[in-house]
């Protein structure tokens, strides 16, 4: 029973479950029209290749919509209106919303946060405290080391960031961002 | 009767209406958090003296959250993961939402064809068939002048802007940008 | 009949219909020539529309002015010449006023110092002196955390800032900056 | 008569002519407040040791600021809200002005056809109609080559240029540019 | 037999096989030292929870370097020194090699062409040949569509992509990107 | 005896004198070739019109390579291969001179020193030694306040800036600029 | 006779001229195909007029991927997955190998070390650790002045430089740059 | 005989043939001042380690200042002001010299002609040329790929890159740059 078989095996468990796996991978022939690129086609003849690669999980928009909304729900019945941003394990946006009334910069910061949480694997307010002793971290492009940016984990593994921002304090913001995350823990 | 007066009386019309002016318009007063910078606070003290400044209108997030979330189930429908961008009027960020698959790219792509579309007020589309014409078109900072970029109107002027990117053509990103709008026509 | 009362009378027409939109949020349909971008044709037809959406408070151009004028005549009483930016709440520029003989540099600095004060709400040497704490702040996109830059509010709501930047201190900057903002405050 | 005198006597005719060429030459020493940086100061140690040095012209805020309000109320007329910008020889901003109602890339697209307009010493149109001979012309830093962007010139040469952006197209804005300069020419 | 069940089973029959996929997704906890980051550990605990979110395939860096090796290789047994970049399906670098004599922008090439493929999911001279109908090609950040750009996919979806630059022209760029993918293609 | 006519004789004398005033001012009118552009020609028409505006001294090309060559030297005579930076007073570069062995960041920091050094009026050190109070000077674009950037006035006031960038502190590459200034210091 | 031999024997020939040239240096005529571009061809023509300029010495493609596989593997072995960057003496990149696991950032943060040891002739973290007294060190562009950067040297000579990025901390990352330079350093 | 005698070998012939090689090498260390980084210093030291490693040439800064003054001349005498620029290999800046009335936008656009020679190894006028079919030319970072670069070869290599700015035609402005070359042809 080689690899691939056992693969498959889970694979085809996993979308009988009902999983979107099959669909978030679909992607667009962008150039190439011709060959379908309709996400339904690539999943019937998917399988056997896609599993000679190794495999790592990602957060799909349904989840990080909903972390990045309980987020702002949480700051706005506090009465801060902010933004909230969740981005992939490569620091790539999944989600920005903009709550109303919060700032151009707030979306920067909360931005910021998310790629320092999960570029570095750290709360950001935990790299600002880092700062004074390793000034450099200033530096890392698209970071924003203020409190508010949180990353995502799955089985100990960082998945994804979520970042805060245009509360009254860093320290807020992160109260916002860890309930996001509260929301949608169970799937994690 | 004074000009602070008769601001007033309009704006309590306003909120009598129903809109959410008040809360929208909450700002965290970001470095002074004695003063209480509580969303639900300026609405009582705010009328006056805000009345005495023109305005303007603004799409809210649910409305934003709404079109952006309708163009990516309509090019999901269609086969095509897309990415969804809806900025305001200055080409800000309201709304980000990546769907499962799409790429990086269309992140940016979505962004561009946004902003292109809030920033001369025309389809993005329209503006690249220019481009022979206006190659200067190609360097207005943060514009992508594919297709897919669309301005949202109300009472015939700018508010906001979607783009959507992703699908193997401009043309077919159009016309989930277009389902978007129509989602939310009925509020502008 | 003073200027305050015609304004006055000219926004309850406009308040009557629901919005004092007036000239200043007439747009350019930029690609579509055809149908009339004039100015003075979208305030007969817009009302009823733009009363769907929420409106917010913004500073226009003539009371910008006013605030940047009376901000670089009052450094250069003092004998500095400087660069006086005012923005809007989204941190884009409405007017730039170099003083003769204020550095290249002054411009830059005096618009960071504008758009950190609209980012975040605040004065922007009250961010600089929590940068120790918080030294993100160095990061956000855009901000220049020195003296001389001052959120302008009415009713309790950021809707621009000022940054004045070319004087031997910040504190001097922020002076004129508060000098501009008190030009204004009649009309906030 | 060496030319050290003559300078000294053409500067003085010139404060008694009430330019304000001296006021605009003041630079506060930023960094040493103890040396008097005042505007005031400078005028009677200067003159000997300045004169040694060649002289360049250049267009005062007094100037860039008529050219860019004229500008702006001759779109204005014709109806549409535009940003006019003045940069100095150097492509650094003198002025901004942005109408109500004009868009943020009015803003980019003003500052990009001056900057180009100084940069090459051209309209920006006509490096437009060039750049399908010379695509380069899209690569260099800064520019926009649309329409609405001319050099001013004293004497022959270029001293500063003028930029006019959110017009439904750029002959129009290059129409609203001319007004600025028309405006100032008696004085160039 | 549940979902998670048959995953677990996968991922030990994987281990057992000597792929790289528990190494691969160990992450360190950048901030935590306490916890142990180490790759060997997160293996036992992780399985269960893992399961939980969707997967995608990654190219792993055994793979990209094949691929680079092999593309820098076959430029220079045609004579041409070459830049071989290799980047995941968001854009982000896995291996650069610049081969000796090999220049700085073939470097830049190289990647961007790279970033381009990954982007649009499409061959960069593909994109290049869009462009005089879609210029807004030439807008998105980070792109070159100068071919020697590929994407490689696997089960018909792109995971990554190859660019090289260097060689003097495009087609031979994209035979040595060709070559570099052909070379990993049993493994897809 | 008018402003213009003094001035016109001041023009003629410095002529006479050899000064390169008149040849410095001649920009080439890059679009209309029709026109000659040759630096020859303006020298005759000139004088009246450019007298209409106030005049600023600059430091020419000879004196800019004077101070960066002596600069240059007076590191090497130490040891040390560096770089020297000399800008304009809108931090415009006017010469870069990159010793043999001087790093590619030597050429970048000797930019920011005297960017810095132009745009505050301020030896570069003295701004690093206030950051600690003054965080936001890190933030000003194309600083760099490391030491060995220092302004060059005349008549007491800034007219450039000169940076250097490569010896082992910041004080040597300051002695260096200073040994520079010091070339000049009789023709300012 | 197999390419190898056919380039040994090339190399000798340039060799015994005083030159070590070779392939490495051979340099595609880009734009002008007709004329051979062959790495072999220049070979013969080369050696005499290459001699009239100084020669500067620089770390070849396999030295470069044999250090940073080897800190790569270093990394790994104490359970990090990281990011291994080499650029060389002007801070270009020569190579980049992104671990499996490794973050977007680390690849950041490992080029910025990098381009800061080349810059500065200096391990990333000394540099950090001056940054106190020195702020403008933060300012250097596309420094990141954390430890995992060191210099790369021969005969006292910085030629090139490794940056690692992803472990826990700073210092394991040095150990691991430090573990690729010693596997070269018999061929330094 | 081992590789490494025959390097010394080489080496020392290049030594008694009067190169500056040992000059232009020494590099300060940074850092560590308590070791000399005195030029002289390394002289004695570094023959045998350095001749390890390939060597490639450079153009010292006398030569590059050479061809850069000459073409600064050469157009000069033809009436025109421009910049002229100096890049070494990489696109890194060895020389800029900017002529009195030469624009800022001239400093741009000789550097990016000179990076873009340097990168594609191709005059940039030919650069140009191409970009109607190749239109990604317009995407390489740094390029203008106006008339005017030039690349600088030394025994069939590119060494560095000559880029002149400023003429009313790029044609002229590359005779300039040809003009420099010859001037130093003898010593390539």
């Amino acid at each position: 029973m080689n690899n691939k078989r056992i693969l498959t095996t889970a694979a085809v468990g996993a979308l009988s479950l009902g999983t979107i796996v099959g669909l978030s991978l679909a992607q667009p022939s962008f150039a190439e029209q011709g060959t379908s690129a309709r996400a339904t086609a690539p999943q019937a003849a998917a399988p056997a290749a896609v599993r000679a690669l190794p495999q790592m999980p990602f957060l799909p928009l349904r989840l990080a919509e909903k972390a990045a909304t309980t987020a702002l729900a949480d700051c706005l019945r506090q009465g801060f209106p902010v933004t909230a941003t969740v981005v992939n394990e490569d620091g790539i946006t999944i989600v920005v919303l903009r709550g109303d009334g919060a700032s151009a910069a707030s979306t920067d910061a909360s931005k910021g946060k998310a790629v320092a949480s999960a570029g570095f694997r750290s709360p950001s307010d935990a790299l600002g405290a880092r700062a004074a002793a390793d000034p450099g971290l200033l530096q890392v492009p698209g970071f924003v080391i203020l409190g508010g940016g949180l990353p995502i984990s799955s089985g100990g593994k960082v998945v994804a960031a979520i970042g805060v921002g245009g509360a009254p304090s860093g320290a807020i913001d992160k109260t916002c961002a860890q309930a996001g995350i509260n929301a949608i823990t169970p799937s994690l």
